[in-house]
């Protein structure tokens, strides 16, 4: 399973809006067929990891990261095409997160007499599609937010003014968590300030044959978005999401090739539950990334909106006038939001810090 | 030499306001006698190394983490007693950083027909007493600053209120900056806000069998600290520092065993090079430890007083109203300061990180 576990980060960039999934064929202990999802309409793992088996699947076991598929998509039924080859026994990670079909691809292979066992690093499987997961089950995206700041919690100087925060390699993996996402948020205010294309151009992932382009998202209330602005021109799918659309600008963007969508909100601020819904619908988002300022971002905190919160920590010191991390006026230690460490990782000095909002008990 | 500089770490809480040195005696490729200097009044380190090898130091080499001292203080020239005890060889890790004096003990055992070796883990040996080190070369203490801040960079709410922003181990973790100190200082709005000791109280320290109390230093220019402030009926020496001395409230505070200092400064602010001067005169502190709040901090960082900054980020949001890290205005990203990490630990949720600020090239 650990093998199948590593089959599957394979479509880490790619499998969107599809999980990532991998399988291992083993037949008398050897290893007889691998395989993974890499892109929606293209084979399942189970497919390709059957194919590459051959005959040598007749009696085998499968490991699979995800329930086998019971249902005609785009492609038939994995279990049944397990069934067909033969396979005696099927270990499976995790349930399908769906809760409509939960279960049935487990059913039809039990039915057809393959012994199935699930749960094995089931919870591994669950950190490969946090997002996928997430929809399947409740309907929302996965949520990230992304933040670069000083040593003194800073984003920017007074000004606006931001440049070389943080070095190269954080940069970096930035694109890595774009390039893993099913869309990428931004705000007006931050595309004003700092025109950024917000697409993924790493040359490492290039080289490893990945340069995908998440859909773009920018919220923008009054569609105040200059027609000039890089947002706009750079290469993908893009989305704006106002609050109310001027017919002239809306065809001007339309004219660019760019979506506009109004959604409800408030006092200039989109309502994030209906943002999620749209994206989940529109466009089956699964893992979302907000890349935004402090408006934004203390927005999402402040709404309970955010699975996790990315910061990249940076060896500097910008003082007190500057920009705080999040807009976000909280007036006690009660109301402190407590939040969990997942995972620390250098880059060259900046520090990336990812946690996890514990949720407040009610 | 690195036994010896192991040996040199059993004073880092005791040996103010000398060194921590350490000493290794070696015959034959056999460690003879090992030595540390654990109070000023005591015997340096060599005796005891010496001591405890006895007939065996005849022709034997000497390790030493410093140069060996060539004057009479409170006790005898080392060098002498190398010389005395039949030692062939010393290897020493740094020369002695007073000006006066470096280099005396090195030829005074060359005078005496001893092969001395210089510089051998010099480094490691700097890093044992930065304090000592800085004193002697400049008349200035080290500085460290040390501050808890969530990680949004805040110290406290808006309110003040900045109850269990770190937890215990981080808190127990200061307790050992502080033994380690000649002083540590805070601010006269630290103390009317939390009522602090600021006293060594750690558990683990007393185990050890060490409980220093370094003396506590408050800045507190119109001697504005209530007569009940815990800080002032801690045990230890403490000094309270003023611009003006109100000489009924200085009667009062003397009374309770506390000294009281009138120093320059401007603005409600002492001017920190007097501080400094004053404390090397007075106390001959090596390290301080400034434990203050956003205003002392600020003040430190601005007036490049600060040789490291510990902080620790401790898993919680305070929020964009809640009081910042230093309170230091700057306007640009040309005076952001920039810093190089030392370390990095982790303290339960809480993570510690040691910065040395960049001096600024003027």
């Amino acid at each position: 399973m650990s093998r199948a576990l590593q089959l599957a980060e394979r479509g880490l960039y790619t499998t969107h809006p599809n999980p990532r999934v991998g399988c291992v064929v083993v037949q008398a202990g050897q290893v007889v067929g691998e395989g993974a999802h890499l892109r929606a309409g293209e084979a399942h793992a189970e497919v390709y990891a059957l194919r590459q088996a051959g005959q040598a699947a007749q009696g085998a076991t499968a490991y699979v990261t995800l329930e086998p598929c019971s249902h005609f998509g785009r492609t038939p039924p994995c279990a049944d095409a397990l069934v067909a080859a033969g396979v005696k026994r099927v270990v499976v990670a995790m349930r399908d997160p769906n809760p409509l079909v939960s279960g049935r691809g487990i059913q039809r292979l039990e039915a057809q007499g393959v012994q199935v066992d699930v749960g094995v690093l089931e919870a591994q499987a669950r950190a490969l599609n946090p997002g996928f997961i997430r929809r399947m089950e409740t309907g929302q995206p996965y949520v990230r937010v992304k933040l670069a700041m000083s040593l003194d919690g800073r984003t920017a100087m007074h000004s606006g003014e931001s440049q070389w925060i943080t070095g190269s390699a954080a940069r970096a993996d930035v694109q890595r968590w774009r390039a893993r996402s099913s869309a990428v948020i931004t705000g007006i205010g931050s595309l004003l300030q700092d025109n950024p294309q917000m697409t993924v151009r790493d040359s490492a992932l290039a080289e490893e044959g990945f340069l995908p382009q998440p859909l773009r998202v920018l919220l923008d209330s009054n569609l105040r978005v200059p027609l000039d602005a890089l947002w706009l021109h750079a290469q993908g799918e893009r989305l704006v999401v106002c609050q109310q659309a001027d017919a002239v600008k809306r065809a001007q963007l339309e004219a660019l090739g760019v979506r506009v969508e109004v959604l409800p909100g408030q006092a200039g601020r989109i309502e994030l539950a209906a943002l999620w819904s749209f994206l989940v619908e529109a466009y089956q988002v699964n893992e979302v990334l907000v890349e935004a300022g402090a408006e934004l971002a203390g927005a999402c905190m402040a709404a309970e909106q955010v699975d996790e919160l990315i910061v990249y920590l940076a060896p500097v010191l910008l003082g007190s006038e500057a920009r705080p991390l999040l807009q976000w006026p909280l007036q006690s230690m009660a109301q402190a939001r407590r939040l969990q460490l997942l995972d620390q990782r250098f880059f060259d000095q900046d520090i990336r810090l990812i946690y996890q909002p514990i949720t407040r008990k009610e």
